[in-house]
């Protein structure tokens, strides 16, 4: 954040619909190469975007998952890449399950030894508190960090999210408060803690309400860009010093190139990536001042 | 279920932390085999134990995924090894994610040309209904099914689940409802829906209650066995037809050869494996009389 006073997060989401399509941009531009090739040439031209723009980038597992076995062979590559060259990943996996099992999705993405191993992993709450204690511990044992959803970027995510509670308050406020006594429990020196919370930029409202709550949490924020949240909107995820959030965009940047139209080609296109990421740093500049 | 009269559903959870330790008796019966080549060994081990007393197998992909690259490469020889012999293969990922992620979630899951393609999902709803909207589209396209959480087995699950809302009831019902509504509108001729539920056996006051609710619905059952839900416990999990649930078991069955100390070897393993098998099948059919 401070080396490139940066807070965005580059999201790499290789949608294999969009990549793979038969009209797809980048594949004309990289002509009979195997599906697997098309993959690993995209995570490269995003972590290549990233680079000087980001302060981490963000896999998305799903589209990875769907390749199958050589998708997770790309997804390893991707996360060893972004790291060989000191960009920091958030796996974005939402994974969530109980004792034993909770601890083996820490290990798979948090373990220095794992194959798969990031920076850090986004979790499911719905579970219960006592289902995000081994991800809590592994953040402990490996310096990794947690971003556990409080309050996502999606049209519908109010309908249990937002379900008023008798004892007062939303349910999302109610897994702040526990993700609130998590991250205390775990504050640094630099008062922010290893555990933090994935809060929607589409819902501008939330975000100082939950800046408050949580002052020591770093918000993962999705929904800028693409989705729809502008910087305006993302300003309430900031502490006054300027830290406590990294935005998430991932379409916005990673298929700029789809504006190029016919005259795409691999340079042009890493370089559309990175224009793009470039704007997105500098728009989100504009709300944090101390930058 | 009608072929075996079973409702016992085998979890394949190969936690590499108890499979592979120093004193695991498995690995010993296995020398110098490679951790791959015991993980396999250890799956086809809990399908020849599933074949003939279990409607379905379990695999929990966490143990899998926490083995990297090669440990998916185990998950899709399982889930084929499983489709093979003709047991459906219930894929527990509890994933969730919103849109097009979700959408290839259920692709990576659920779409037969996936190397990872099962008969079935797990999925969390925290995110909200409209994320549930794409894993509902897959299983109607490819004829699949889907188990989303409703009430977990987990000590803590109450924290989030149990809230009673302001406009009545528990965030549980909450979802139970949505779920319904979901299910209701995919339910085939023979009364039930290819969207189910995940009821935890461990807490066989709400199974009931839940049952009503969720006529339609298949309920996944985990918390029988190892971790103390019993055969009276999940009594109300099944309609008076004897239908309407499936009950999974995993570290009772597929862990039972522990119990044999140092004259475990490969066959009186498999025995142990599948002699646990039985003994939970034949359980079960003891709650369900229909049978």
């Amino acid at each position: 954040m401070d080396d490139l006073g940066s807070r965005l997060v580059v999201g790499i989401d290789p949608d294999p619909r969009r990549l793979f399509a038969e009209d797809s941009l980048f594949r004309k531009a990289y002509p009979g190469m195997s599906k697997d090739g098309l993959l690993d040439e995209f995570c490269e031209a995003a972590v290549e975007a990233a680079q000087d723009t980001a302060c981490a980038v963000k896999p998305q597992s799903a589209f990875f998952e769907a390749l199958g076995v050589s998708g997770i062979r790309s997804l390893a590559k991707c996360v060893k890449l972004a790291r060989s060259k000191g960009i920091p990943v958030i796996m974005d996996g939402k994974r969530g399950d109980i004792g034993n099992t909770a601890a083996a999705y820490a290990a798979a993405y948090l373990d220095p030894s794992s194959e798969l191993a990031a920076d850090a992993l986004t979790v499911n709450p719905y579970l219960g508190p006592d289902t995000l204690g081994p991800f809590v511990n592994a953040v402990k044992q490996w310096e990794a960090g947690l971003f556990i959803l409080v309050k996502t970027s999606n049209p519908g995510s109010g309908v249990f999210q937002d379900a008023e509670l008798q004892s007062g308050g939303s349910l999302f406020m109610k897994v702040a408060e526990v993700v609130g006594r998590l991250a205390e429990e775990s504050t640094g020196a630099c008062g922010y803690s290893d555990v933090g919370a994935v809060v929607g930029a589409t819902y501008p409202e939330e975000l100082p309400l939950l800046r408050r709550t949580l002052p020591a949490c770093v918000f993962l924020v999705p929904g800028y860009g693409a989705q729809g949240g502008t910087a305006e909107d993302v300003r309430g995820a900031f502490n006054e010093d300027g830290y406590g959030a990294v935005v998430s965009s991932s379409r916005g940047i990673i298929f700029a190139y789809e504006r190029l139209g016919e005259r795409a080609d691999r340079e042009s296109i890493r370089e559309a990536m990175h224009r793009a990421a470039v704007t997105a740093r500098d728009d989100l500049r504009s709300v944090t001042p101390s930058i």
